[in-house]
């Protein structure tokens, strides 16, 4: 079997008490699931631990076995709470070592900075014996790469820079296409036709999106397969059996 | 120990393939984990599955073991892509039935509707055996609790809605307390200040949440505590530190 045949899967380990205190919204999970659909892999599961030890030791075991890929957002800044790199050596078996590499980089963007590279900006230099560096364009401190673990900021415009650099670097299967379809009607209206499409079509999923807005309820449906051909077709007998239904549709979605 | 010393947890589990394809922001872990706050609850770990039996069943039981309470959100709805009642139902060990009263309910929500209570929209009056309800003045369906376990909407306005019908009827411990303290700072010039904060009380936890933003470095930093007079103290010191370093902040976070 090639590896465009089969599926490519990852977990998301997202790190970090703003999360689970309701403080901070979560952008990571999204930004990280659309990033991993282009490179062909299916972010399959995510999870949400707070800053602590066994917690992160325990959720980056299971994940990193259960699928091809693990990435973790958060917890890699200079302060006391940032423990993840701790987490991932202890789970991995293997030392923290400061990176030459990394530390160089540090050096260099701390050079003309007050208080230069101080024993808490060194911490970011730290990374699991064996691994290697993901660069940061934004500010420097790197991420880390540990065999399938890929160890990402949790500010999401740096974990942005670092999935670029990666882009096109992990090995990935067919892309998930999808065609959204999206119409005023409440999807229990609908709820036959939606099933019996998927049924018709051995390689596509439908998802049923309901919302309600202006006072009006809709809801967006959303056709996914690897194959093209199989997308459109569905796609289109989607449209007319909703249209037949006197749900007239817009591509793209409402 | 009386239920007020000791902690009550919480896990979450947001059921849908549209939040791992990135298409939709999760809405609900924050407005879950801030609810729960309020009710002496702490959200100790999230996670987020597909569609898919074996993954929820599989989360379902490892999460309801593990915390004191279980949160479902998605896939109730009408459409065959909603399985999380039979999921959770095949976790419990239970069958799944019409409940009386949901389908009272839904009777009542859909007789002047076109329709009327169709095959599809019955399905949302299955519940696991020997649940009962959790009322939705939104839209009918109800919401639904088994033992420890609390299975949501999806649509994060409904789920609102339900959480609202909860308020006050779960048992919890004291309210952790929090106080935000921002300044115009990289993180790293006061890692050493934090560090030696938290360590000098022993009911507080620190957390530093850095951002970049109109071009400038700032972070918040999130002081929690069950304890009220603690929770002061150690703000203030912690400005006071914050201040003497150079950097004044602003209460309540910028």
């Amino acid at each position: 079997m090639s590896s465009q045949d089969r599926i490519w899967t990852a977990g998301l380990l997202v790190i970090g008490d703003e999360i689970l205190s309701g403080r901070t919204h979560d952008k990571n999970i999204a930004q990280i699931a659309s990033w991993l659909q282009v490179q062909g892999i299916r972010l399959t599961e995510a999870r949400v631990v707070s800053d602590n030890m066994d917690a992160i030791v325990a959720a980056v075991n299971a994940l990193r076995a259960s699928y091809d890929y693990l990435f973790t957002t958060g917890g890699i800044g200079p302060t006391h709470d940032d423990i993840t790199v701790d987490a991932v050596a202890q789970a991995l078996g293997v030392p923290v070592v400061v990176h030459p590499e990394a530390r160089a980089i540090l050096e260099d963007y701390y050079a003309d900075k007050p208080g230069g590279l101080t024993e808490a900006r060194l911490r970011m230099a730290r990374v699991p014996e064996g691994a290697s560096l993901i660069p940061n364009r934004m500010s420097a401190a790197p991420g880390i790469k540990w065999g399938n673990v890929h160890i990402m900021a949790g500010v999401p415009t740096i974990t942005a820079q670092m999935l670029d650099a990666l882009t096109g670097t992990l090995e990935g299967g067919k892309v998930l296409l999808s065609e959204t379809l999206g119409s005023w009607v409440a999807e229990s209206e609908v709820a036959q036709i939606l099933r019996r499409i998927e049924k018709a079509h051995e390689a596509i999923q439908i998802g049923s999106y309901p919302f309600f807005r202006e006072g009006r309820t809709g809801a967006n449906f959303v056709i996914r397969s690897t194959d093209a051909e199989v997308l459109r077709t569905a796609s289109q007998e989607l449209a007319e059996a909703l249209e037949a239904a006197g749900y007239p549709c817009t591509m793209g979605g409402i």
